[in-house]
């Protein structure tokens, strides 16, 4: 038996005897003879049989054996003649829907009910090969910038970010909860290997059902210590976001093609506004006056968005100095302007894609944040002890992979670039 | 301010002004002069200071600005002399065990209750350092050979392997589990990509309190379709393990010297025996019978694992054709003895280190699988859609990141190898 040959591959062997495999993607039957277009995971494939041949419905495996033959009309410009088709599955049931047609005519209820399969459209495929290749950029990004990859327990004895939204679980008969993020495990570990990322799970209990929520997403952390300020965080992360995007670039260039999405640039500097300031813009500019506000309002971190393209050409923008009033209790306060904060928010194409910042690194801060805040430290205690030892002035960010990759591809909906998204309603697939 | 110099360039900078920053590993106050010895995530730094000088506690974080000065007696042949030490951080407090000495003279509790500072001692963070790029080495072998990385729910609606041993939630008033493996969404998700992998945390809620089980450990999973059959899956994980011992050489060389540890070579054919087989070799060799038993006990990898070293000059031992009786409902039997599976296990330095095999492919395959076990197929549903759709021949196979870095490491307890470890008794720090 000859080794498979993929699709992708066949134009290189017209001439030769060729053994191809993957699922019927459709069959049609002409008068004067028949195909199969064959998909696998490189592409697609067209087999040539006779008028009688007997074709196994859409979607069975099969391999196919016989000659890679030029022709001009065929896909790639080549189809496999001569052709000896053995099934490798089962007939295969009929989707609810036609995996052939161009685009999937299907409600997004219906593909996530139906995601093993649904998946399999190549427009959807594509979209997990973006995903992919940006995690594997935001690696390669800070291992070359002397990072470590570290893996944190995801059931804590108390929860992380804030008592709500977060999931409860009986643990061995303990009250347990599953890790609303890395937070304090990455700034703890910043004492032992200065700079660390995780790629992982976080989990929300978010009694929201919108576009932009699940309960589970990929959370892609970095913190590092030895800064100056947050300016030295928002640096590595201009760094990442280009390393990312150059994998986009390099490993998903064909989902980029099929997807019709062409990759943003990033600037050397990314423009840089101060919240006060953008405030200040948007009551001149807008016909509103959010001054006092504590937050940005979607809209207005759209017409920030926008204002930064016409004016910087930049698709990104950096706000900076959100007041502390509104950040978590290890959040750094801007030393000269204590009622805000060394944090920052990136805003992209119109939406806040990544957030971070300095943190508190003096224990006694941790003490008087949290007693401010009416906290008891005590739950905090395995943490704290971290800043009671010795830890130097850090800062960090967290990408949520799924909202970053819809928005580069341009989708409203975080669920459409989610493999098995889980949400209020969603516990299956 | 010049920038920072890191203790592993210092030799490089000798005669130059240097800024270097740490925490304080050891300080040491002589007669005639002062030692601060500063602890980086690249090394140790010798500072010079004067008889009088003021010295702040172990572990305070401090920025030296002085002059890198050659001195043969130093660590690395390098000092820094005319220094003046600038505080990071507050005072530290005294960790419960000293962190400069060459070994940290602690109980695992003790270190486990002290994570966050126990992790500093540099023969603790280097064992990181070989997880780390052990992961690096995973994923870049399957980079390489076309897997595509993927994130799959922790949050599901059934248990995937058995109803034992499995965390429940509460989900927004419904019952959930904890993902005790990707199992079903990597199968799945074949029929998507054809070959897969996912690095993430896995949930056990393991009842036992022994040195090989932990309730979150790091499961390294991959899944491949179109092979013959197990054999073509052993093919990719030789390729995957060789990989991962490629990148610890490559990335962790001064983690394995620190820790003087050798690396395994892997064989480009790994050894393999069959399960009959090495109960024969069992029965005529160790004076036990363990024919008729359904799995090989500890004794018995050991046994077998000296077997291949001494008459293969193998570490690596493959042991397959488990018996079906003991192997979860998705394996797939010998097609010529199905009383035996076509699965496999990699037995490393005496212990079972990868489970892996061929799965059942056909849909009818599962019913009928699910039905000998009096087990109701309803709550696969939405794994099993998968298989009625068409899905090739496939296998895969899972590596506990934490069993292997210890094995690795020739360390007893896979809680040596965690950094914030989960167990029946432990839920912090």
């Amino acid at each position: 038996m000859i080794s498979r040959t993929l699709a992708a591959e066949l134009p290189d062997r017209v001439g030769r005897p060729v053994s191809v495999a993957g699922w019927v993607h459709r069959r049609r039957a002409l008068k004067s003879m028949s195909f199969l277009v064959l998909r696998d995971r490189t592409g697609l494939a067209q087999v040539v049989l006779p008028a009688a041949a007997d074709l196994p419905p859409e979607e069975t495996v099969v391999r196919v054996d016989g000659l890679a033959t030029a022709n001009p009309q065929a896909p790639g410009g080549v189809e496999v003649t001569d052709a000896v088709v053995t099934a490798l599955s089962e007939h295969a049931t009929a989707p609810p829907f036609d995996l052939y047609r161009p685009t999937l005519g299907a409600t997004l209820p219906v593909v996530l009910d139906n995601a093993a399969v649904a998946l399999r459209h190549p427009r959807l495929r594509a979209r997990f090969a973006v995903t992919s290749a940006s995690t594997a950029g935001f690696r390669s990004a800070l291992d070359g910038a002397g990072f470590t990859e570290v893996h944190t327990p995801k059931v804590v004895g108390s929860a992380t970010e804030s008592g709500a939204n977060v999931f409860g679980l009986d643990y061995f008969g303990r009250r347990a909860f599953l890790a609303q993020s890395p937070q304090l495990f990455k700034q703890a570990l910043v004492g032992v290997f200065e700079r660390v990322y995780e790629v992982g799970p976080v989990f929300r209990a978010e009694p929201h059902d919108t576009t932009r929520h699940l309960a589970q997403y990929t959370s892609l952390d970095a913190e590092l210590g030895f800064i100056a300020d947050h300016r030295d965080v928002m640096a590595v992360l201009r760094d990442t976001v280009a390393g990312m995007l150059a994998a986009v670039a390099d490993r998903a260039a064909d989902a980029l093609d099929l997807l019709g999405v062409e990759l943003p640039e990033v600037p050397m500097e990314i423009p840089v506004i101060h919240f006060a300031e953008a405030q200040e813009l948007l009551a001149r500019h807008t016909g509103e006056d959010p001054r006092g506000e504590p937050d940005l309002a979607p809209a207005h971190e759209r017409w920030l968005s926008d204002w930064a393209s016409r004016t910087h050409g930049s698709d990104f923008l950096y706000v900076t100095g959100y007041p502390m009033a509104k950040r978590p209790f290890y959040t750094h306060p801007d030393p000269g302007r204590p009622e805000y904060s060394n944090s920052f928010d990136l805003l992209f194409r119109g939406v806040e894609l990544v957030t971070g910042g300095q943190r508190l690194h003096r224990y006694s801060d941790y003490l008087t944040a949290l007693s401010a805040r009416g906290e008891d430290p005590e739950p905090y205690r395995g943490y704290l002890d971290a800043f009671a030892h010795g830890m130097p002035p850090h800062g960090g960010f967290a990408i949520g992979l799924e909202r970053w990759a819809a928005r580069l591809l341009g989708l409203r909906n975080v669920r459409e670039t989610t493999l098995f998204p889980r949400d209020l309603n969603r516990l299956h697939p």
